[in-house]
Protein backbone atom coordinates (compact mmCIF):
# COMPACT_ATOMS: atom_id res chain seq x y z
CA UNK A 1 0.00 0.00 0.00
CA UNK A 2 2.89 2.19 0.99
CA UNK A 3 4.23 1.50 -1.97
CA UNK A 4 1.13 2.63 -4.22
CA UNK A 5 0.71 5.72 -2.35
CA UNK A 6 4.21 6.75 -3.28
CA UNK A 7 3.98 5.73 -6.79
CA UNK A 8 0.58 8.25 -7.13
CA UNK A 9 2.71 10.81 -5.81
CA UNK A 10 5.74 10.46 -8.05
CA UNK A 11 3.42 10.94 -10.57
CA UNK A 12 1.80 13.63 -9.40
CA UNK A 13 4.96 15.01 -8.97
CA UNK A 14 6.15 14.67 -12.56
CA UNK A 15 2.86 15.82 -13.81
CA UNK A 16 3.73 18.96 -11.72
CA UNK A 17 7.07 19.15 -13.16
CA UNK A 18 5.67 18.96 -16.90
CA UNK A 19 3.06 21.67 -16.49
CA UNK A 20 5.70 24.00 -15.16
CA UNK A 21 7.58 23.35 -17.98
CA UNK A 22 4.78 24.03 -20.66
CA UNK A 23 4.20 27.24 -18.84
CA UNK A 24 8.05 28.10 -19.08
CA UNK A 25 7.66 27.68 -22.74
CA UNK A 26 4.14 29.87 -22.93
CA UNK A 27 2.21 27.01 -24.33
CA UNK A 28 -0.28 26.68 -21.56
CA UNK A 29 -2.17 29.82 -19.77
CA UNK A 30 -0.31 31.03 -16.69
CA UNK A 31 -2.17 32.38 -13.68
CA UNK A 32 -2.37 36.18 -14.52
CA UNK A 33 -1.92 37.04 -10.52
CA UNK A 34 0.77 40.13 -10.28
CA UNK A 35 3.63 39.69 -8.54
CA UNK A 36 3.82 43.82 -7.89
CA UNK A 37 1.21 46.51 -8.01
CA UNK A 38 2.07 49.91 -7.85
CA UNK A 39 0.16 53.31 -8.68
CA UNK A 40 1.17 56.77 -9.90
CA UNK A 41 0.49 59.58 -11.02
CA UNK A 42 2.45 62.05 -13.86
CA UNK A 43 1.73 65.27 -14.68
CA UNK A 44 2.30 67.11 -18.59
CA UNK A 45 2.81 70.36 -19.24
CA UNK A 46 3.32 71.32 -22.87
CA UNK A 47 5.65 73.88 -24.05
CA UNK A 48 3.40 76.74 -25.98
CA UNK A 49 6.15 78.95 -26.87
CA UNK A 50 5.78 81.37 -23.62
CA UNK A 51 5.99 78.51 -20.21
CA UNK A 52 9.36 77.72 -20.92
CA UNK A 53 9.83 77.42 -16.97
CA UNK A 54 6.63 75.66 -15.90
CA UNK A 55 6.83 73.18 -19.33
CA UNK A 56 7.67 69.74 -18.47
CA UNK A 57 7.34 68.78 -22.21
CA UNK A 58 8.24 69.88 -25.62
CA UNK A 59 6.98 69.83 -29.44
CA UNK A 60 10.40 68.52 -30.95
CA UNK A 61 9.00 66.92 -34.35
CA UNK A 62 5.68 67.72 -36.19
CA UNK A 63 4.15 67.56 -39.70
CA UNK A 64 4.48 69.98 -42.57
CA UNK A 65 1.46 71.65 -41.34
CA UNK A 66 2.38 72.00 -38.02
CA UNK A 67 4.88 73.71 -35.74
CA UNK A 68 6.62 73.22 -32.11
CA UNK A 69 4.49 76.31 -30.10
CA UNK A 70 1.07 74.38 -30.79
CA UNK A 71 -0.71 71.19 -31.23
CA UNK A 72 -0.99 70.24 -35.24
CA UNK A 73 -4.67 70.22 -36.36
CA UNK A 74 -6.63 67.61 -36.43
CA UNK A 75 -6.13 65.67 -33.46
CA UNK A 76 -2.32 66.44 -32.85
CA UNK A 77 -1.18 64.27 -35.97
CA UNK A 78 2.24 63.86 -36.56
CA UNK A 79 3.37 66.10 -33.22
CA UNK A 80 5.97 64.21 -31.40
CA UNK A 81 6.91 65.40 -27.94
CA UNK A 82 9.66 64.69 -25.73
CA UNK A 83 9.02 64.88 -21.82
CA UNK A 84 10.94 65.15 -18.20
CA UNK A 85 7.57 64.46 -16.44
CA UNK A 86 7.19 64.76 -12.69
CA UNK A 87 5.75 61.27 -10.99
CA UNK A 88 3.57 61.68 -8.09
CA UNK A 89 1.52 59.45 -5.39
CA UNK A 90 -1.37 61.51 -5.59
CA UNK A 91 -3.03 63.64 -8.01
CA UNK A 92 -1.49 66.70 -6.86
CA UNK A 93 0.86 68.44 -9.21
CA UNK A 94 2.62 69.99 -6.27
CA UNK A 95 3.54 66.65 -4.22
CA UNK A 96 6.38 65.82 -3.62
CA UNK A 97 7.99 63.87 -6.96
CA UNK A 98 9.02 60.47 -6.41
CA UNK A 99 10.91 60.21 -9.32
CA UNK A 100 10.71 61.13 -12.94
CA UNK A 101 8.42 60.39 -16.07
CA UNK A 102 10.71 60.69 -19.25
CA UNK A 103 10.58 60.01 -22.76
CA UNK A 104 8.35 60.81 -25.48
CA UNK A 105 5.12 59.91 -26.91
CA UNK A 106 3.77 60.80 -30.77
CA UNK A 107 0.38 61.69 -31.83
CA UNK A 108 -1.05 59.13 -34.25
CA UNK A 109 -3.81 58.98 -35.24
CA UNK A 110 -5.82 61.21 -37.93
CA UNK A 111 -9.14 60.94 -36.96
CA UNK A 112 -8.95 61.01 -33.42
CA UNK A 113 -6.93 61.70 -30.55
CA UNK A 114 -4.25 58.59 -29.81
CA UNK A 115 -0.53 58.40 -29.10
CA UNK A 116 2.14 56.20 -29.28
CA UNK A 117 4.11 56.02 -25.78
CA UNK A 118 8.01 54.95 -25.28
CA UNK A 119 9.19 56.30 -22.16
CA UNK A 120 10.95 55.11 -18.50
CA UNK A 121 9.87 55.74 -14.79
CA UNK A 122 13.11 56.35 -13.07
CA UNK A 123 13.51 56.28 -9.28
CA UNK A 124 16.11 57.33 -7.11
CA UNK A 125 14.88 57.67 -3.59
CA UNK A 126 15.74 55.60 0.27
CA UNK A 127 12.90 53.74 -0.33
CA UNK A 128 13.02 53.22 -4.46
CA UNK A 129 16.27 52.85 -7.11
CA UNK A 130 15.83 51.58 -10.25
CA UNK A 131 13.70 52.39 -13.47
CA UNK A 132 10.29 50.31 -15.29
CA UNK A 133 10.46 51.04 -19.32
CA UNK A 134 7.06 51.26 -21.25
CA UNK A 135 5.66 50.94 -24.60
CA UNK A 136 2.56 51.01 -26.56
CA UNK A 137 -0.52 52.35 -28.11
CA UNK A 138 -2.64 55.10 -25.93
CA UNK A 139 -5.67 55.97 -27.92
CA UNK A 140 -6.34 58.44 -24.92
CA UNK A 141 -10.39 58.61 -25.97
CA UNK A 142 -10.56 55.24 -24.22
CA UNK A 143 -11.13 55.54 -20.41
CA UNK A 144 -8.43 53.39 -19.92
CA UNK A 145 -5.30 51.94 -22.38
CA UNK A 146 -3.03 49.17 -21.23
CA UNK A 147 0.67 49.54 -22.77
CA UNK A 148 3.35 47.25 -21.61
CA UNK A 149 6.34 47.22 -19.07
CA UNK A 150 8.94 45.64 -21.71
CA UNK A 151 11.34 45.68 -19.05
CA UNK A 152 13.17 46.96 -15.44
CA UNK A 153 16.13 47.86 -13.78
CA UNK A 154 17.44 47.72 -10.16
CA UNK A 155 14.57 47.38 -7.71
CA UNK A 156 12.88 46.39 -11.22
CA UNK A 157 15.26 43.95 -12.72
CA UNK A 158 13.90 41.84 -15.87
CA UNK A 159 10.43 43.16 -14.72
CA UNK A 160 7.55 43.01 -17.47
CA UNK A 161 3.89 43.93 -17.05
CA UNK A 162 0.84 45.67 -18.16
CA UNK A 163 0.83 49.20 -17.38
CA UNK A 164 -3.14 50.63 -17.63
CA UNK A 165 -3.40 54.29 -18.34
CA UNK A 166 -6.65 56.66 -17.10
CA UNK A 167 -6.41 60.47 -18.44
CA UNK A 168 -7.04 61.86 -14.90
CA UNK A 169 -7.47 65.30 -15.92
CA UNK A 170 -6.66 67.67 -18.71
CA UNK A 171 -6.66 71.63 -19.38
CA UNK A 172 -6.92 72.59 -23.24
CA UNK A 173 -4.09 71.52 -24.82
CA UNK A 174 -1.34 72.45 -21.89
CA UNK A 175 -1.73 70.31 -19.20
CA UNK A 176 -2.84 66.75 -18.68
CA UNK A 177 -2.81 63.90 -15.68
CA UNK A 178 -2.08 60.00 -16.39
CA UNK A 179 -2.87 57.60 -13.51
CA UNK A 180 -1.26 54.77 -14.01
CA UNK A 181 -2.06 50.91 -12.35
CA UNK A 182 1.05 48.67 -12.60
CA UNK A 183 0.50 45.01 -12.43
CA UNK A 184 3.86 43.35 -12.74
CA UNK A 185 3.68 39.83 -14.13
CA UNK A 186 6.94 38.90 -13.85
CA UNK A 187 9.39 39.83 -11.04
CA UNK A 188 12.73 38.54 -10.37
CA UNK B 1 13.59 -3.58 -5.92
CA UNK B 2 11.29 -1.45 -5.25
CA UNK B 3 12.75 1.06 -3.21
CA UNK B 4 15.73 1.10 -5.62
CA UNK B 5 13.13 1.66 -8.70
CA UNK B 6 11.82 4.39 -5.95
CA UNK B 7 15.19 6.28 -5.64
CA UNK B 8 15.25 5.89 -9.23
CA UNK B 9 12.18 7.44 -10.04
CA UNK B 10 12.60 10.37 -7.34
CA UNK B 11 16.01 10.76 -9.18
CA UNK B 12 14.18 11.59 -12.36
CA UNK B 13 11.68 13.24 -10.50
CA UNK B 14 14.56 16.08 -9.41
CA UNK B 15 16.03 15.69 -12.73
CA UNK B 16 12.80 17.29 -13.91
CA UNK B 17 12.48 19.96 -11.77
CA UNK B 18 15.91 20.95 -12.43
CA UNK B 19 16.15 21.18 -15.80
CA UNK B 20 12.46 22.79 -16.05
CA UNK B 21 13.44 24.79 -13.05
CA UNK B 22 17.53 26.33 -15.70
CA UNK B 23 14.60 26.47 -18.36
CA UNK B 24 12.78 29.10 -16.12
CA UNK B 25 15.97 30.81 -15.77
CA UNK B 26 16.80 31.00 -19.16
CA UNK B 27 19.88 29.23 -18.76
CA UNK B 28 19.07 25.75 -20.91
CA UNK B 29 17.79 26.03 -25.04
CA UNK B 30 13.96 26.21 -25.06
CA UNK B 31 11.97 24.56 -27.64
CA UNK B 32 11.13 27.13 -30.71
CA UNK B 33 7.63 26.20 -31.28
CA UNK B 34 5.29 29.14 -31.45
CA UNK B 35 2.37 28.98 -29.13
CA UNK B 36 0.35 31.67 -31.94
CA UNK B 37 1.01 32.58 -35.36
CA UNK B 38 -0.89 35.44 -37.23
CA UNK B 39 -0.25 36.36 -40.73
CA UNK B 40 -1.15 40.30 -41.29
CA UNK B 41 -0.51 42.92 -44.19
CA UNK B 42 0.06 46.75 -43.62
CA UNK B 43 0.14 49.86 -45.86
CA UNK B 44 1.68 53.14 -45.71
CA UNK B 45 1.14 55.87 -48.35
CA UNK B 46 3.21 58.61 -47.26
CA UNK B 47 2.23 62.36 -47.38
CA UNK B 48 4.42 63.99 -50.38
CA UNK B 49 2.69 67.75 -49.68
CA UNK B 50 -0.42 67.21 -51.94
CA UNK B 51 -2.12 64.14 -50.48
CA UNK B 52 -3.18 64.73 -47.44
CA UNK B 53 -6.60 62.66 -47.64
CA UNK B 54 -4.85 59.56 -48.66
CA UNK B 55 -2.12 59.38 -46.38
CA UNK B 56 -1.22 57.03 -43.89
CA UNK B 57 1.63 58.56 -42.37
CA UNK B 58 3.96 62.23 -42.67
CA UNK B 59 7.56 63.03 -42.46
CA UNK B 60 7.81 64.93 -39.06
CA UNK B 61 11.76 64.86 -38.07
CA UNK B 62 14.09 65.23 -41.17
CA UNK B 63 18.16 66.19 -40.79
CA UNK B 64 18.89 69.77 -41.68
CA UNK B 65 19.60 68.84 -45.41
CA UNK B 66 16.09 66.99 -45.27
CA UNK B 67 12.69 68.21 -45.93
CA UNK B 68 8.87 66.83 -44.56
CA UNK B 69 7.55 66.46 -48.09
CA UNK B 70 9.89 64.63 -49.82
CA UNK B 71 12.70 61.78 -48.35
CA UNK B 72 15.96 62.76 -47.48
CA UNK B 73 18.70 61.62 -50.05
CA UNK B 74 20.80 59.63 -49.68
CA UNK B 75 18.61 56.65 -48.29
CA UNK B 76 16.38 59.10 -46.24
CA UNK B 77 18.56 58.58 -43.51
CA UNK B 78 17.58 60.73 -40.56
CA UNK B 79 13.45 60.76 -41.43
CA UNK B 80 11.13 59.87 -38.71
CA UNK B 81 8.36 59.19 -39.75
CA UNK B 82 4.47 58.43 -37.85
CA UNK B 83 2.09 56.14 -39.18
CA UNK B 84 -1.44 55.57 -39.22
CA UNK B 85 -1.73 52.50 -41.07
CA UNK B 86 -5.10 50.14 -41.99
CA UNK B 87 -3.82 46.18 -41.38
CA UNK B 88 -6.10 43.72 -43.55
CA UNK B 89 -5.74 40.04 -43.83
CA UNK B 90 -4.66 40.23 -47.62
CA UNK B 91 -2.19 42.11 -49.63
CA UNK B 92 -5.14 44.30 -50.87
CA UNK B 93 -4.98 48.05 -49.90
CA UNK B 94 -8.44 48.41 -50.05
CA UNK B 95 -9.70 45.04 -48.14
CA UNK B 96 -11.76 45.58 -44.79
CA UNK B 97 -9.33 46.67 -42.04
CA UNK B 98 -9.09 44.64 -39.45
CA UNK B 99 -7.16 46.69 -37.15
CA UNK B 100 -4.60 50.01 -37.19
CA UNK B 101 -0.29 49.46 -37.26
CA UNK B 102 0.31 52.72 -35.51
CA UNK B 103 3.56 54.35 -34.03
CA UNK B 104 6.99 55.81 -35.89
CA UNK B 105 10.11 54.40 -37.61
CA UNK B 106 13.38 56.16 -38.82
CA UNK B 107 15.70 55.73 -41.25
CA UNK B 108 18.80 55.31 -39.85
CA UNK B 109 21.59 54.02 -42.09
CA UNK B 110 23.38 56.11 -44.23
CA UNK B 111 24.42 53.51 -46.35
CA UNK B 112 21.48 51.72 -47.32
CA UNK B 113 17.97 51.95 -46.84
CA UNK B 114 17.01 50.55 -42.98
CA UNK B 115 14.76 51.53 -40.78
CA UNK B 116 13.99 51.12 -36.92
CA UNK B 117 10.28 51.07 -35.91
CA UNK B 118 8.68 51.43 -33.02
CA UNK B 119 4.75 50.54 -33.34
CA UNK B 120 1.62 48.66 -32.25
CA UNK B 121 -1.35 47.11 -33.47
CA UNK B 122 -4.51 47.63 -32.57
CA UNK B 123 -7.25 45.29 -32.75
CA UNK B 124 -11.04 46.12 -31.21
CA UNK B 125 -13.22 43.94 -33.77
CA UNK B 126 -15.55 40.74 -32.20
CA UNK B 127 -12.92 38.28 -33.33
CA UNK B 128 -10.19 40.34 -31.27
CA UNK B 129 -9.48 42.94 -28.68
CA UNK B 130 -6.65 44.18 -27.49
CA UNK B 131 -2.33 45.06 -28.81
CA UNK B 132 0.68 43.99 -29.77
CA UNK B 133 3.77 45.97 -29.79
CA UNK B 134 6.69 45.45 -31.64
CA UNK B 135 10.31 47.50 -31.69
CA UNK B 136 13.03 46.51 -34.05
CA UNK B 137 15.61 47.04 -37.01
CA UNK B 138 14.09 46.83 -40.36
CA UNK B 139 17.04 46.75 -42.54
CA UNK B 140 14.83 46.29 -45.62
CA UNK B 141 16.78 45.55 -48.49
CA UNK B 142 17.02 41.81 -46.49
CA UNK B 143 13.94 40.18 -48.39
CA UNK B 144 12.94 38.99 -44.50
CA UNK B 145 13.66 41.00 -41.79
CA UNK B 146 12.88 39.96 -37.97
CA UNK B 147 11.79 42.22 -35.30
CA UNK B 148 10.80 41.54 -31.73
CA UNK B 149 7.19 41.26 -30.28
CA UNK B 150 7.86 43.39 -26.67
CA UNK B 151 4.62 42.68 -25.62
CA UNK B 152 0.66 42.75 -25.91
CA UNK B 153 -2.55 43.30 -24.43
CA UNK B 154 -5.85 41.90 -24.09
CA UNK B 155 -6.31 39.18 -26.46
CA UNK B 156 -2.25 39.09 -26.46
CA UNK B 157 -1.82 39.50 -22.73
CA UNK B 158 1.72 39.38 -21.80
CA UNK B 159 2.95 38.16 -25.26
CA UNK B 160 6.39 37.91 -26.79
CA UNK B 161 7.71 36.90 -30.14
CA UNK B 162 9.61 37.41 -33.51
CA UNK B 163 7.62 39.44 -36.28
CA UNK B 164 9.12 38.47 -40.01
CA UNK B 165 8.88 41.54 -41.58
CA UNK B 166 8.67 40.76 -46.11
CA UNK B 167 7.85 44.06 -48.20
CA UNK B 168 5.44 43.12 -50.47
CA UNK B 169 5.23 45.87 -52.64
CA UNK B 170 6.38 49.31 -53.20
CA UNK B 171 5.95 52.09 -55.52
CA UNK B 172 8.16 54.85 -55.91
CA UNK B 173 8.14 56.37 -52.20
CA UNK B 174 5.01 57.00 -52.00
CA UNK B 175 3.39 53.58 -51.13
CA UNK B 176 4.81 50.44 -49.66
CA UNK B 177 2.75 47.27 -48.19
CA UNK B 178 4.83 45.01 -45.71
CA UNK B 179 3.70 41.79 -44.68
CA UNK B 180 4.41 40.29 -41.06
CA UNK B 181 4.00 37.12 -40.01
CA UNK B 182 3.79 36.98 -36.48
CA UNK B 183 4.73 34.29 -34.03
CA UNK B 184 4.52 34.47 -30.40
CA UNK B 185 6.61 32.18 -28.59
CA UNK B 186 5.26 33.34 -25.06
CA UNK B 187 1.51 33.32 -24.43
CA UNK B 188 -0.31 33.38 -20.95
CA UNK C 1 13.10 3.74 8.08
CA UNK C 2 13.14 3.54 4.39
CA UNK C 3 9.47 4.99 3.61
CA UNK C 4 10.50 7.90 5.72
CA UNK C 5 13.36 8.85 3.91
CA UNK C 6 11.50 8.39 0.48
CA UNK C 7 8.34 10.73 1.79
CA UNK C 8 11.08 12.94 2.79
CA UNK C 9 12.43 13.04 -0.95
CA UNK C 10 8.92 12.96 -2.44
CA UNK C 11 8.25 16.07 -0.24
CA UNK C 12 11.48 18.00 -1.16
CA UNK C 13 10.59 17.11 -5.17
CA UNK C 14 7.23 18.86 -4.29
CA UNK C 15 8.38 21.30 -2.87
CA UNK C 16 11.46 22.15 -6.21
CA UNK C 17 8.92 21.61 -8.63
CA UNK C 18 6.27 24.04 -6.64
CA UNK C 19 9.36 26.82 -6.47
CA UNK C 20 10.41 26.09 -10.30
CA UNK C 21 6.51 26.87 -10.49
CA UNK C 22 5.87 29.71 -8.98
CA UNK C 23 9.55 31.42 -10.48
CA UNK C 24 8.05 30.81 -14.08
CA UNK C 25 5.21 32.60 -12.81
CA UNK C 26 7.09 35.51 -11.32
CA UNK C 27 6.70 35.01 -8.34
CA UNK C 28 9.13 34.42 -6.55
CA UNK C 29 12.88 35.84 -7.00
CA UNK C 30 14.85 34.07 -9.37
CA UNK C 31 18.74 33.83 -9.37
CA UNK C 32 20.20 36.30 -11.10
CA UNK C 33 23.10 34.94 -12.85
CA UNK C 34 23.61 35.85 -16.60
CA UNK C 35 22.96 33.00 -19.65
CA UNK C 36 25.25 34.99 -21.31
CA UNK C 37 27.53 37.70 -21.16
CA UNK C 38 29.06 40.37 -23.70
CA UNK C 39 30.90 43.41 -24.38
CA UNK C 40 30.72 46.01 -26.96
CA UNK C 41 32.05 49.49 -27.77
CA UNK C 42 30.12 52.05 -30.01
CA UNK C 43 30.73 55.27 -31.20
CA UNK C 44 28.45 58.08 -32.36
CA UNK C 45 29.35 61.34 -34.24
CA UNK C 46 27.42 64.19 -34.15
CA UNK C 47 26.31 66.24 -37.36
CA UNK C 48 27.12 69.82 -37.05
CA UNK C 49 26.95 71.56 -40.00
CA UNK C 50 30.26 70.36 -42.02
CA UNK C 51 31.02 66.93 -41.09
CA UNK C 52 28.73 64.97 -43.10
CA UNK C 53 31.16 62.48 -43.99
CA UNK C 54 32.32 61.60 -40.59
CA UNK C 55 29.17 61.93 -38.90
CA UNK C 56 27.40 58.64 -37.76
CA UNK C 57 24.39 60.66 -36.36
CA UNK C 58 22.10 63.38 -37.01
CA UNK C 59 19.51 65.91 -35.21
CA UNK C 60 16.02 65.45 -36.49
CA UNK C 61 14.32 66.61 -34.24
CA UNK C 62 14.78 69.45 -31.81
CA UNK C 63 12.48 72.00 -29.66
CA UNK C 64 11.44 75.36 -31.24
CA UNK C 65 14.69 76.77 -29.16
CA UNK C 66 17.21 74.02 -31.24
CA UNK C 67 18.02 74.27 -34.32
CA UNK C 68 19.89 71.23 -36.26
CA UNK C 69 23.56 71.43 -36.53
CA UNK C 70 23.87 72.22 -32.90
CA UNK C 71 22.61 70.90 -29.73
CA UNK C 72 20.09 72.47 -27.97
CA UNK C 73 20.77 74.98 -24.81
CA UNK C 74 20.70 73.91 -21.96
CA UNK C 75 21.64 70.11 -21.58
CA UNK C 76 20.50 69.26 -25.02
CA UNK C 77 16.77 68.74 -23.87
CA UNK C 78 14.66 68.15 -26.55
CA UNK C 79 16.99 67.02 -29.41
CA UNK C 80 16.31 64.10 -30.89
CA UNK C 81 19.25 62.19 -32.44
CA UNK C 82 18.92 59.17 -35.17
CA UNK C 83 22.41 57.20 -35.60
CA UNK C 84 23.97 54.76 -37.37
CA UNK C 85 27.20 54.04 -35.40
CA UNK C 86 30.06 51.35 -35.59
CA UNK C 87 30.29 48.79 -32.60
CA UNK C 88 33.75 47.61 -32.26
CA UNK C 89 35.31 44.75 -29.64
CA UNK C 90 37.80 47.43 -27.51
CA UNK C 91 37.75 51.34 -27.17
CA UNK C 92 39.12 52.02 -30.58
CA UNK C 93 36.95 54.18 -33.07
CA UNK C 94 39.50 52.72 -35.99
CA UNK C 95 39.43 48.95 -35.23
CA UNK C 96 37.28 46.84 -37.54
CA UNK C 97 33.46 47.26 -36.80
CA UNK C 98 31.26 43.57 -35.60
CA UNK C 99 27.92 45.63 -36.47
CA UNK C 100 25.69 48.78 -36.29
CA UNK C 101 24.37 50.17 -33.39
CA UNK C 102 21.20 51.74 -35.15
CA UNK C 103 17.91 53.69 -33.95
CA UNK C 104 17.39 57.05 -32.01
CA UNK C 105 18.08 58.79 -28.53
CA UNK C 106 16.13 61.89 -27.45
CA UNK C 107 17.39 64.27 -24.64
CA UNK C 108 14.53 64.56 -22.20
CA UNK C 109 15.68 66.53 -18.87
CA UNK C 110 15.65 70.58 -18.44
CA UNK C 111 17.80 70.23 -15.51
CA UNK C 112 20.94 67.77 -16.06
CA UNK C 113 22.10 65.89 -19.42
CA UNK C 114 19.90 62.65 -19.63
CA UNK C 115 19.02 60.68 -22.83
CA UNK C 116 15.97 57.84 -23.76
CA UNK C 117 17.76 55.52 -25.98
CA UNK C 118 15.78 52.94 -28.56
CA UNK C 119 18.29 50.74 -30.89
CA UNK C 120 19.18 47.68 -32.21
CA UNK C 121 22.79 45.90 -32.28
CA UNK C 122 22.88 44.79 -36.32
CA UNK C 123 25.29 41.76 -36.16
CA UNK C 124 26.09 39.74 -39.89
CA UNK C 125 29.19 38.08 -39.68
CA UNK C 126 30.69 34.54 -39.59
CA UNK C 127 30.83 34.69 -35.85
CA UNK C 128 27.44 36.35 -35.34
CA UNK C 129 24.20 36.58 -37.24
CA UNK C 130 21.05 38.52 -35.47
CA UNK C 131 20.00 41.73 -33.79
CA UNK C 132 19.72 42.58 -29.95
CA UNK C 133 17.36 45.38 -29.30
CA UNK C 134 17.37 48.35 -26.09
CA UNK C 135 15.15 50.63 -24.73
CA UNK C 136 15.47 52.90 -21.73
CA UNK C 137 16.59 55.82 -19.53
CA UNK C 138 20.28 57.07 -20.39
CA UNK C 139 20.65 59.30 -17.14
CA UNK C 140 24.42 59.61 -18.56
CA UNK C 141 25.87 61.70 -15.79
CA UNK C 142 26.27 58.74 -13.39
CA UNK C 143 28.62 56.75 -13.86
CA UNK C 144 26.79 53.57 -15.08
CA UNK C 145 23.74 53.37 -16.04
CA UNK C 146 21.19 50.22 -17.00
CA UNK C 147 18.91 49.95 -19.73
CA UNK C 148 16.92 46.88 -20.99
CA UNK C 149 17.45 44.23 -23.58
CA UNK C 150 13.60 44.22 -24.73
CA UNK C 151 13.81 41.49 -27.20
CA UNK C 152 16.29 39.72 -29.59
CA UNK C 153 16.82 37.72 -33.08
CA UNK C 154 18.83 35.15 -35.40
CA UNK C 155 21.44 33.88 -32.90
CA UNK C 156 20.10 36.07 -29.92
CA UNK C 157 16.36 34.52 -30.34
CA UNK C 158 14.28 35.83 -27.76
CA UNK C 159 16.55 36.94 -25.55
CA UNK C 160 15.89 39.48 -22.45
CA UNK C 161 18.40 40.96 -20.11
CA UNK C 162 20.62 44.11 -18.77
CA UNK C 163 22.78 46.60 -20.87
CA UNK C 164 25.17 48.46 -18.49
CA UNK C 165 26.55 52.28 -20.45
CA UNK C 166 29.26 53.98 -19.23
CA UNK C 167 30.48 56.70 -21.08
CA UNK C 168 33.59 55.71 -21.95
CA UNK C 169 34.81 58.92 -23.70
CA UNK C 170 33.16 62.12 -24.96
CA UNK C 171 34.75 65.24 -26.59
CA UNK C 172 32.57 68.35 -26.32
CA UNK C 173 29.11 67.93 -28.38
CA UNK C 174 30.57 66.10 -31.25
CA UNK C 175 32.25 62.08 -30.50
CA UNK C 176 30.83 60.06 -27.85
CA UNK C 177 31.93 56.78 -27.25
CA UNK C 178 30.01 53.82 -25.09
CA UNK C 179 30.70 50.82 -23.78
CA UNK C 180 28.25 48.43 -23.49
CA UNK C 181 28.26 45.45 -20.85
CA UNK C 182 25.36 43.18 -21.63
CA UNK C 183 24.15 40.73 -19.47
CA UNK C 184 21.36 38.59 -20.73
CA UNK C 185 18.91 36.42 -18.62
CA UNK C 186 16.59 34.80 -20.61
CA UNK C 187 18.48 32.88 -23.64
CA UNK C 188 16.64 30.56 -25.41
Amino acid sequence: MASKTQIVALFLCFLTSTSTSSAAYGHKPRPRRPCKELVFYFHDILYKGDNYNNATSAIVGSPEWGNKTAVAQPFNFGDLVVFDDPITLDNNLHSPPVGRAQGMYVYDQKSIYSAWLAFSFLFNSTKLVGTLNFAGADPLMNKTRDISVIGGTGDFFMARGIATLMTDAFEGDVYFRLRVDIKLYECW
